[in-house]
C-alpha cells in the first residue's frame, strides 16, 4: 500500500508534464510565428501556465526555442516524407522537394528566424540534419544518373541549397523578395547551382 | 579665465576617449578573430582598460561586437577599393572581387561567425551593404553586357552572394569545407548562380 501511494503520484506528474510541454510547444510555434519577438511571459500565457512552470520545463528562452525549432522540424521531416522523391529522376523529385520545403518554410518563416537569431547558424544547421540527409540522397543520385555537377563537392551542394532557402526566408521577411516570387526564384537558383 | 579652465579638459577627455576606443576595436577584433567566444572581460584585458571603461564606451556586448564588425567592414571595405573592379569586364572583375572578399573575410572568420551569432543575419546584412553595393555595380554591369543572367531579381542575386560567401565562412570552422579548396569552390558556384 505505501508502496503504491509512493509510486502512483509519478505516472501523474509525468503525463502532466507531457501535457505541458505539448501545451508550451504549440504555444510556441504559433507564437514565434506570428512574432519572432514573444517572450517567455507571451508563450506560458498562451500555454495557459504560470511562467514559474514554463521555466520549470525550459530554463531559458533559448532552450524553449531550441525544442520549439525540434519540434516543428520534427512535424515538417514528417509531412516531407513522400517516396516518390526516392524513384523519381532526381532533377524533378529535388525541385518538388524544393517546392515543398520552402511552403513549409515560408509557414514557419518568423519561427525560423527567431531560430537562426536565438540558437545561431551551426545549431540551425543540426537542426535540419535529418531533411537535408534526404537533400544529400538526391543530389547524390542526380550526380551519379549524370544528371548534376560533380566538380563541387557533395557536403557544398547540400550547404548551398540550405543557404539559399534560408536567404529567401530572411529576404521575404525583409520585404527584399516578393512571397508569390520566391519559389519560383529559388527553383532557377538551386537549378543552376546543381546543374552548374 | 574661467572659461578656458571649464573649456579645457573637453579635448583632452575627447582625445582619451578616441584612444580607449580605438585599443577597444583593435583588441576586439584580434580577440573575437581569434575566440568567437571571447568576453568583455578578456576585450577589457587585452585593451589595458578596466571593464568599467569598457561598458563606459560599449554597454553591452552585442554594442562592442556591433562597432567591431562595423570597424572591421570599414578596413575591408576601403582595402577592396581597386578601380580596375570598375573597368575590367564583369565576370573577371567579380571574380577577382570574391576572392579579394573570400580572403578577408577567411582572415576575419571567427569575428564574422561571433557577429553574426551575436547579431544576427539581418544587421550583419545591414553591416555588409556598402561592400555589397559594390557587387551589385558589378552584377548590374555583368547583366547589361549580356553576361550575367536576367531571369532573377538583382537584389536577390546580390544575396545570394552574400549567402554563399558566409556558407563558406561556416563550413570552413565547423571543418566540412578545406580552407584551401574554399576559394575555388566559391568562384564556381558564384559563376554558375551569376550565368544561370
Amino acid at each position: 500500500m505505501v508502496e503504491t501511494a509512493a509510486r502512483e503520484p509519478v505516472p501523474h506528474r509525468r503525463a502532466d508534464a507531457r501535457r505541458e510541454i505539448a501545451a508550451i510547444l504549440e504555444a510556441g510555434v504559433r507564437l514565434l510565428g506570428e512574432d519572432p519577438g514573444a517572450t517567455m511571459a507571451d508563450i506560458a500565457a498562451a500555454a495557459g501556465l504560470s511562467r514559474v512552470t514554463l521555466y520549470g520545463c525550459f530554463p531559458s528562452r533559448e532552450a524553449l526555442i531550441d525544442a520549439v525549432l525540434d519540434h516543428a522540424v520534427d512535424v515538417a521531416d514528417s509531412a516531407l516524407r513522400d517516396e516518390s522523391f526516392e524513384t523519381d529522376p532526381a532533377p524533378e523529385a529535388i525541385t518538388r522537394l524544393l517546392r515543398s520545403s520552402w511552403r513549409v518554410l515560408d509557414r514557419h518563416r518568423r519561427l525560423f528566424l527567431a531560430a537562426d537569431r536565438a540558437l545561431g547558424g551551426e545549431r540551425m544547421r543540426e537542426h535540419h540534419d535529418r531533411p537535408l540527409r534526404r537533400v544529400r540522397r538526391l543530389i547524390e543520385r542526380g550526380r551519379e544518373a549524370g544528371d548534376f555537377r560533380t566538380d563541387l563537392p557533395l557536403p557544398w551542394l547540400v550547404t548551398t541549397f540550405f543557404a539559399i532557402l534560408s536567404s529567401a526566408a530572411q529576404e521575404v521577411e525583409a520585404g527584399r523578395l516578393k512571397d508569390d516570387e520566391a519559389e519560383t526564384v529559388l527553383v532557377q537558383t538551386v537549378r543552376s547551382l546543381l546543374t552548374g
